[in-house]
């Protein structure tokens, strides 16, 4: 190449997709986005460039050194991070505006310099619903949201998907019971790895935390609770742990799975899962972790939870709230490595009408407009090329069928379609093209 | 407030908007895209974040100052400031995978720190659509861009707009005739503004940029033809220039104009504006700007124009292209303002399905899955408010019925449907709500 060219790369880190992918992944976006909107979720689009003062009110540590975060004239900038922080943010600013509870979605690019290796994404997707109180919420919002994560799931073409289910009330009151509450944060960070390290590795990490061995047995007895959802649920009961916090987490799980039922989640699609914590200090209720059946490998695809106050580095408004994230551009990444996309598609338009001569354009731009009239969305190729390169070209781009638009086809009002995948050729009408075609 | 809070504030020349606005932003957003779709063209969505070397290997001057550009670790970063440089990136670092002409949309964020004011924004949406060639792109898709924005401000719901068009090569081939080319692009600057500052101020403006009276003369008895599309083809036509440049563009634009018809843009939705020029080098034949007839004064809500050489920066292939961009975020400021929005939705949900007392959840949750089954969005309200604070929810957030869940209708096997605009309440059967609600 030329020297003075620059070379035209992309950062490492950002996903950047070819144009059949980038349909599917489209695709796949707009599922999720009308799934969301079937439960009456709004939408909002807050700015990817927050003031830094604002975005980072909250953010600390490992978070923090992620950030984009730079100057532009006078103003210290940051890219959002989540889009949670910009949710509190807004509804603090919009509260009076607003009416409870509010239920938006947000489907948007958030940024984290993290390190660039295979499947770890700098710029991505994500996907989160939110449920919002004024004051206070009601428990049936978290058991509507595995409906939701359910629905979702299916709309996607999936059908072996376990939506975990756990309520940090339980494990909190558990630590409170044994007198280790300000070790909490640190045991949980143990038994969230538990699946990873195995058991052996936990209790000697626990050992090293310096918990004692009779506590760490109970912790181990409590994670290794057995059962389907109402078995382990009367194992929780039997335990005999009288502490408040404790009892409580335990009656929200049971609402929460009965009403999971009433919302007729399959008990095949949900399980209570009692290791699963999800985050240290910011759910303190309901928690959500979404497992591919099959690929559990890839971790939880959807995740979230019940946290006490939204946003309360802004506002001294307690606004209790519930949610979920799916990390779309990490999942599309996972399901195109592993070979467990559904059925997406490849093309934008459905048929190619193509000419074979120019005296033929007219007839074809009306051909096409017809089509298009019928919500078919339709590319022409008008231009001198021969027909044969015109197929080439469609195949490439994987659309389905061609129109081929002839002296013959002029003359008779009528087209002559070549299926793309099985080569068949046959002279219709317009509208029995459009027939075929829908 | 709190001493301790960080003010909840969104950064100026970002727009954020309330929810009910979102949705008709959104429901507009969707409706080019789908008009792009219809025409076959491909989706991308390239990083807003790109190297600065790569994002500015053109930029100069006014551009580059706008820039958001910062340092992330060893990396100089740059946020995109238009979708054209990052297609041209993407076009030569993945030729050999694409098909050509390459026909892409993209709809997405990009980002100029301009001088915040009203009307203007730092971070907007761009809707584009591009046709690139390989080596050579026929004078056709010249054509079938106006046909793309006709198709797109109809379905956003216009009547009366006019697709001003003119061709570069008249421009330049006139310059080149009055040996004026040195001055080419400080004549059209001035030409550019003949609306805004009227027909003496630009002969004013001329004399001081040096240029001879006789060709100023020419010049504005050049801008100053009048008549209809074919009128003015046929002064061209007159003037008797034979400089080849000149004779080229004339031929370009009749060859556009007639194929506009044969795509069957009406007369009234086009037209040959001798005058518009869209910027000084990067443009080099067929233009376009397109006014809304009665709010002229928004300016061009959509423009762009035929290309020599779009990646030059990066390969040595040849690829012409042409290309149009609706600014989105500024031209729905504007017709919100000017209170010119179309009849867009302003709610997600069609109905809300409430209960009166926890007895009804049941049946609600299965009246609503019913609803959403028929693709229809359903919000439930199913916590113990009161009924009066349902309709008030409802009614905040204009979703038109509500369906009132008793004892009653559970027994009936019934809904309470409520009209929300008109207050009447009927009862009905499920199927007849779906029936009703499409």
């Amino acid at each position: 190449m030329d020297k003075n060219k620059v070379e035209p790369k992309t950062l490492p880190g950002f996903m950047e997709l070819l144009p059949s992918d980038q349909i599917e992944f489209n695709s796949i976006k707009e599922k999720i986005q009308k799934s969301y909107e079937k439960f009456g979720f709004l939408p909002l689009d807050t700015p990817i460039i927050e003031a830094s003062e604002v975005l980072l009110a909250k953010a600390g540590g490992e978070t923090e050194k992620q950030i984009y975060r730079f100057n532009k004239g006078d103003n210290d900038l940051s890219l959002r991070f989540d889009l949670t922080v910009p949710l509190a943010k807004y509804v603090a600013a919009n509260f009076g505006e607003l009416s409870f509870p509010f239920r938006r979605y947000q489907i948007g690019k958030v940024y984290r310099g993290e390190k660039a290796q295979a499947g770890r994404f700098r710029e991505f997707y994500q996907c989160d619903i939110d449920i919002i109180g004024d004051g206070s919420l009601s428990i049936m919002n978290d058991a509507e949201i595995p409906s939701v994560i359910y629905s979702t799931f299916k709309s996607l073409g999936f059908e072996d998907f376990t939506i975990c289910i756990n309520n940090r009330k339980i494990l909190n009151g558990l630590f409170k019971s044994l007198d280790l509450e300000e070790k909490s944060g640190d045991i949980l960070r143990v038994i969230d790895k538990i699946e990873k390290i195995g058991k052996e590795n936990v209790i000697k990490e626990l050992e090293d935390e310096g918990v004692e061995k009779a506590k760490i047995e109970k912790i181990i007895s409590f994670i290794e609770i057995e059962g389907d959802t109402d078995g382990k649920i009367a194992e929780l009961n039997k335990l005999g742990i009288t502490e408040p916090v404790f009892v409580e987490g335990v009656s929200e799980l049971e609402q929460v799975v009965k009403m999971i039922r009433t919302y007729k989640v399959p008990d095949k699609n949900f399980k209570v899962d009692l290791t699963i914590a999800r985050g240290l200090d910011y759910y303190t209720g309901t928690v959500y972790e979404t497992f591919l059946d099959n690929y559990k490998k890839l971790g939880s695809v959807c995740s979230g939870g019940r946290y006490e106050n939204l946003a309360e580095y802004y506002t001294d408004k307690k606004l209790p709230g519930v949610g979920i994230s799916i990390g779309l551009t990490r999942f599309f990444y996972q399901m195109k490595k592993e070979n467990i996309l559904k059925d997406e598609p490849k093309a934008i338009s459905k048929i190619l009408v193509a000419t074979m001569s120019e005296e033929n354009i007219e007839y074809a731009i009306g051909v096409a407009e017809a089509i298009r009239n019928a919500g078919i969305n339709v590319e022409t190729s008008l231009g001198d090329k021969k027909i044969k390169a015109k197929f080439k070209y469609a195949d490439k781009l994987q659309i389905p069928y061609v129109a081929v638009i002839g002296e013959e086809e002029v003359n008779q009002n009528q087209i002559s379609l070549k299926n793309m995948q099985t080569g068949e050729q046959e002279t219709l009408s317009i509208d029995e093209v459009i027939e075929k075609i829908k």
